[in-house]
């Protein structure tokens, strides 16, 4: 029994190299996925964040929100459409949205990592005007007969213009997590729907952060897609912009390897996409020299 | 003309006394009733509050959001009870009324506030832990013939234990206006529904505020209920506690009294209920010497 | 009477934009001229400097003190003459000017000050060597034969060659209005005389100041002397330089309006020559878009 | 020659026991008596006083100003009374005083501090409302029928009622050294007259001062009236008070010691009586053991 | 493989809730015994001691030094003499101890801190004056005739007078490791040689440890001497009081204890004896709820 | 006898212009030769240094230790050979000189400074890795045949690598005395024996000190070797260099002078070779215009 415990000790003396090379530093961490569903998977990752505040690294957390979204619309009667994989976001779709970003999930987000010891403050984008946005006009594009297509108005959708990064510096430096849904303020004060790897990717560039990671359903990028043999561990920007136009990367991994890319292009030292379902993969690629997802870096 | 801008510059000059007053101290403003649903009284109760914090005094907002929590249940088809004017909150009402409050009008209130030039952040009593809470506990009751009645079971309608302040001294401090939704929450995390008058109340005590200002829709407290030539200037505790007996001081007002008589017992100078429906009745009731509500003090 | 206070707020409300345009900012006043001896403009102009410093300015105030000289040097029987429009100063001379510079106007207006809730503390340009100044050497002048012309030796009538700084700001950081009498200090620790519209645009220059408000007797610069209806609104340096070349600008105003060219070539962004007569014509400058006096800019 | 600088350097030695036990410590110095007249104590007294201020000890000097204030009242031809040695000041004659306290011999104290390399800020009990006072009201006397006598009315003589202390420490804290009037400001902002010692007194008592060091013409007080033999090293309340009633302690020695006894019941540690035209009494008082002058203790 | 990661990660949430309950807390840690020569036992040791700095724990290290200090007395032919398990002390041997424990060994601690990542600055009772103590006053005996015995001279062996905290404190904040050698200083300047267990208490005491640690070469204490059966998990004053008399206590586990005491007797929360042969028998104490020594406490 | 304290007076005063040139700025000071053995010197070198940190200065010292070393090295049989100068140092030679340097001649010096009053500190190169060094590779050279010659190995003679200033700075900023023995730390954690010039040198140049002194047995530099009157007051870089290659500079004085090189290359104002054998030299070097060592100065 004895022994078992200084094995257990073993393994933080293990951790000690890593816990010195990010004293001080900032992760932004993209929460999402199954596991934000799964109740262990969900205490796991929550438990992870605690100990990277304790240990002296700042975790700022973003998160998602997709499917309950969508059953928010269901029992409040809601329409909503998918164009190319975006939602069109009308009023009353971008009403429900806040209200499940910001009044649900949000908050359950901040109320478990309270439970558990850390000291977690929501915010949207709207909080101090943390995210300032504009409506998305999306690319122009041409028929087959070279007209111009109509461009579909997407409403409440947004796209980033400005990150203000004091509120977050502030409630890091006073010791709190900061957790935060996607929506952005136009300057009108009205809300717009943001894709959150996207905010994940700005945030981490405007704060300067030590590390993006974003928790994915997958266990990181094939080369062959579908082929867990061909896992890449570590993809350059060139490279990444290659897989993307020949569809290697596709669907939801895009707006999460460009999240990646814009980070990178900003300063940030290193990002990642793992796999958020793996237990404390969160720890495991932070903790160990090879990782478990695929990295993303510059070059 | 230039005589209609000198005697502007003298209405500010006339302020001045209660500027030099007020410079450093701390005001709760509990945002409610019709000024936070008409659109022009938003804008004036926001502007009022802006001005306030750029001439060095420190708003902090509580809100309510009874008709909309309504609307929304609705919508969602979801039934719920009030007993003796108290909402009986089961799960899935608590979710509706934490979406609207958080999701809605929380979030309308910080875009007002930064649409104006202040720099508002939303926070829900689950933000920090700042209000702690447990299930409300009916007093016991007993029937004409003796026996005990058995309580009714008001869900997760909650009772304050704690306000942890310093979240909303740090956001003070560091130039922001904390914007509070009255939710509690409990020891394992789950979400109280807590009456926003109370909240206030608390608030007020708990960060020793210098004034508790409760906006509410009629212009104060009458002698003789409905008789606006009755209305009472200045209230002690002992009267007030006399007229809620006396069903003088009745329905709703009857919380926002008592919030008024928990911030004085805890040392809040001067408690005011005024109408918010007149405009800028805000700033009326801190730069005249009379006032325009109906004062509490403590004796 | 309850719509007169409404309007008063509405009042207050319009001043928030300049309010929040200002904050933190730091505003050089010259005092001076009538509005430093009728008693009603005093006050005004007083309480509207304390209002600034409530709102979050820092005012810097530079007074003169012409007459009140003349009426001592009478009194005590000392013969001053001008040459240029320049006292010469003698040793006796230069103690009156500071008996009646520090002794009596400067304490005047820190007086005053106090007594309506501010916090003003008396400077002269001695008090840590705030402004380090050389005897005036007169501009070489030849006579119409082409002879040099013994230049007036003007005594203690002093060039600025440097401003210390640091005295003003640690005033204005801990809550005190300076209040700067004109006297510069040799290197030989001698008292030396200086416009007080000179230093008035030197010290905004050198501490950056946000605005330099000169308080004069006229309501601006006229194109065309002495007409009103000619009053220019934005005077910029070519036509300002071009207009003391025509002599329409002329005579006590010169002074004032190559302060405002120092300051605003310093990079100081807006200098405004006002009429201190008109009552809270500083608040009427600051809190209206078209201003009431001239401003001179840098182009 | 090297031997004369070892000496020196001795010296240096030896005072090094005085700056240790000094070290952060308040002086305020009582500064007026011949040692204000004459030229070469003037420079030596100044220079005592930067060497305290770069040994780490805070000096706060207060001054006096008898002499020249007579002469400007002839000047100016403005008639002065005195009865029972304090002198009767009407209107006219605050304004002497304060014209020349505040515009000569405060800004000539400032002048010579930045010459030999201090920090000085004048102020007068002005500046800040350092200095609170009312008008002095003679105790009611009676005549030798036990009719009571009219009092005499000193006009703007004023008596201390309350020293704020703020800007005091400000500005040492900042490394100035202030230098102040004895000029006191009524509720109205009027001006009075105040006896330097007894300033001296309040103030060293108010900022709680190590030490107050009075500077006189004598060289400490007699046991016998004139007898240098007699001097008296160390004195108690006790006895100073029985001196005083013996008139043994007399004229302009009574307000030094009651100033000395204001303070150390104030809790100063040390007051001193020393001769100001002693070369450097200040810093031999400072630095021996039995020091010059003498030594009023609370017991 | 990717399981045994799981399995570690899981090891450092289970340490979150002791890391939360020690965060910012102070540590002081005696090391010394067989934990001190062996190389692998010495490695462990720092680590635990880094691990617990970067966790928010400040540890501040007492060692002792016994046997080499008996190497080099032997090594210099310095003869040295027992008496009741106190060295005698003379000059020469007080200088050996001080070259031994300043400039070996608290050196070699200082230098694996640093080599392993943290920052140690080695400090001994001399430095900032750490330690005052005063030469060693055996208590008077009697011997069975009822004379009173001379009592032995223990020559530099001392008695802790004062613990001047301030140094310990400035380093602890500054990030620093302080590693204490137990030499203390006279009121003269010289050195004394005291027990490491004695300086370790005391020091916990006067900074007002949240844990003292004792490293020691058994597993804690036994109720009955030599049977590990009996090991004592928790231990109160009296009953370690009874120990000692009882001599179930003895030899070098009585200043052990002893200094346990002085701790908790001063306010230190909890102490522990616990063998420092175990590996990571430092984090095992800290971070299991069990502990694996004895536990002394005050009740 | 009071004139005698007056002369003593005017010495204080004739410091204050050097007192005031050198406030705030640091001074490093080597510490060795004669004044490091005579008690009397000790005495009066302490003081001089106790009080330049009274008077504004940081003083930082470099010790060194020579003979004191070789006295251990015979008491412990301990044979060491010197080459070129250099005493070839093995693993038994670094442990008496870190024994002797750290345990001893630091701890001594501490000891004094603090008996007189100051707060010393003592600090070797491994301290908070305050001196990284690496092993000292001897130049190549070749005999007369021009073949290479196997280099000497001087064992742990180390070469600076990097000096880590921030342990310096924080003790001085919090009023200690830092006294620096010339260990420095390998990258294993091995400990080097430097010359503690040179370690003077580095430390002056790392930290930007305003002067560098070292302590001499000699009073300067000779133009002509051994000749007193040919003594050099001010020294460039090229004259230095080519005394250097001339042999006017030889011996012992050559890391001396090389150190004030090392200095006044990096940025340091002076540097001052004195006679420590001179009652208080530091301060009558630093005291006087024209000094009594020889300066070094960049050109």
């Amino acid at each position: 029994m004895l022994e078992k415990f200084i094995e257990k000790a073993e393994v933080l003396i293990e951790s000690l190299p890593y816990i010195k090379t990010f004293n001080k530093k900032t992760f932004v961490i993209k929460y999402g996925g199954s596991a934000m569903t799964d109740d262990a998977m969900k205490k796991a990752v929550i438990q992870d964040i605690i100990l990277l505040k304790y240990i002296g690294i700042n975790p700022v957390i973003i998160h998602g929100g997709g499917p309950m979204i969508t059953d928010y619309l269901n029992k409040m009667d809601v329409k909503s459409t998918f164009v190319n994989g975006l939602r069109v976001t009308d009023k009353e779709t971008m009403k429900v949205v806040q209200m499940v970003l910001i009044g649900i999930i949000n908050q359950e987000i901040v109320s478990l990592l309270n439970l558990f010891g850390g000291k977690g403050v929501g915010l949207s984008g709207k909080d101090a005007s943390l995210i300032v946005a504009s409506k998305k006009i999306p690319d122009v594009k041409f028929n087959s007969e070279g007209k111009k297509v109509e461009p579909v108005d997407f409403g409440y959708v947004g796209e980033i213009q400005k990150i203000n990064t004091e509120i977050i510096n502030n409630l890091c430096n006073e010791g709190y997590i900061p957790v935060i849904a996607p929506i952005g303020v136009g300057l009108e004060g009205e809300s717009y729907n943001i894709n959150a790897d996207e905010v994940a990717g700005e945030i981490a560039q405007a704060i300067k952060a030590e590390k993006l990671i974003m928790l994915s359903d997958v266990d990181g990028i094939y080369e062959i897609p579908g082929n867990k043999e061909s896992k890449i561990n570590s993809l350059t920007y060139d490279k990444a912009m290659h897989m993307i136009q020949n569809n290697q990367i596709n669907g939801g991994m895009i707006p999460k390897v460009k999240a990646c890319l814009t980070a990178t292009s900003g300063g940030v030292k290193r990002t990642h996409i793992i796999d958020g379902n793996e237990r404390h993969s969160l720890l495991l690629e932070i903790f160990t020299d090879q990782g478990i997802g695929t990295m993303v870096i510059k070059e």
